[in-house]
């Protein structure tokens, strides 16, 4: 099998000034083209990772949970890390070594906080709601103060990231390209299916466009 | 924003025999059906979250990668987290609060090995390739003994695991239901694209069936 490092760049963004505008911007389209996200944390010493879906702002990644959300409750303050991953595809070789997938992923790490303010916490909530579906908040039911009081949002201040990303194709050796099997990228991505309209909808409301 | 508590079966197989015929089988579903996961270690105290791609046999998880890989130096023999999650679908309610995604997700905890053997090891690579193309080991060109070296493969028990999902329409209270704003549920899925031969591919080699 073929671990073949992809093009990487493992980056403390504080570390190499330098570097920062291409990584920034490498690390922020990895993250935003993803719908979700796995954060990483330790609860009495052991690694728990938890998938939830995320939204950033600058250097800001933002998501939300339950007041009731035993990862919401126990990682405010502590180092977290924060991966986003997409997988593009499939990458079959001619032996089993160079199989490789191509993917674009993402890691931060920093210290959650939580945003406690009443005002922001309805600012945020409705940023998250635009992030996925613009234009949708406006027309919403607001939020009810019980809602917002059962809502946790977290926020984290990315200090650290890298990205990872292979693309393209398999990475035979010339003497292999010849062996009579199927070589190439296979892709792979997250599509739309049809709506699934709520049973209780009135007639006459469309879906958000794009779907 | 809704973080509903989805139907949940946070399980210790051990601690819960009477479960786990249940749960070991929505666990190996939602295992088997995810094409990569996250899998969550320790690094001088510091979670880290990386993604792989595993495959699973019987109660144990398989993940592999380079011998040179700081994620299978650090690993074996400590307690790790691997999370395997789909993203289903947008949950679209009335109210941001009642917003929520459809998912499975699998967290296995246990502690990885190596496996060292050499035959194990290549034993393991052909089920490694024939649980994501059926059919395609016998035509690749074999391992040679430096690839099977720099190979590292890890495997784990499944100590402990719990499966949690969402199915299903938006949760709105009936009061909202005539709210005019589109509600229910956007699936999505992992599909598949065009194949994209290699450019050294020769002629009349087709891909995988199925692509």
């Amino acid at each position: 099998m073929d671990e073949q490092t992809p093009p990487s760049d493992f980056t403390r963004l504080r570390r190499h000034p330098e570097r920062a505008a291409y990584d920034r911007a490498a690390i922020y389209a990895i993250l935003d083209a993803a719908l979700f996200c796995h954060i990483g944390y330790t609860r009495a010493g052991r690694p728990i990772v938890t998938p939830t879906i995320h939204w950033r702002e600058n250097n800001h990644v933002y998501w939300h949970g339950s007041s009731a959300s035993q990862m919401l409750e126990a990682i405010p303050g502590t180092e977290i890390c924060l991966t986003a991953s997409i997988f593009d595809g499939f990458v079959l070789a001619r032996s089993g070594f160079h199989h490789s997938v191509n993917y674009r992923s993402v890691m931060c790490f920093g210290r959650p906080e939580l945003v406690t303010d009443r005002d922001r916490k309805l600012a945020a909530l409705e940023r998250f709601i635009e992030h996925f579906f613009p234009g949708r908040w406006q027309h919403l039911r607001p939020p009810t103060e019980q809602e917002l009081k059962a809502t946790r949002i977290l926020y984290m201040e990315i200090d650290e990231a890298s990205a990872k990303l292979r693309t393209g194709d398999p990475k035979d050796p010339p003497e292999d390209w010849n062996w009579p099997v199927w070589a190439g990228v296979l892709p792979l991505q997250l599509a739309h299916g049809q709506p699934i309209a709520d049973p209780h909808l009135p007639p006459g409301i469309f879906p958000p466009e794009g779907w």
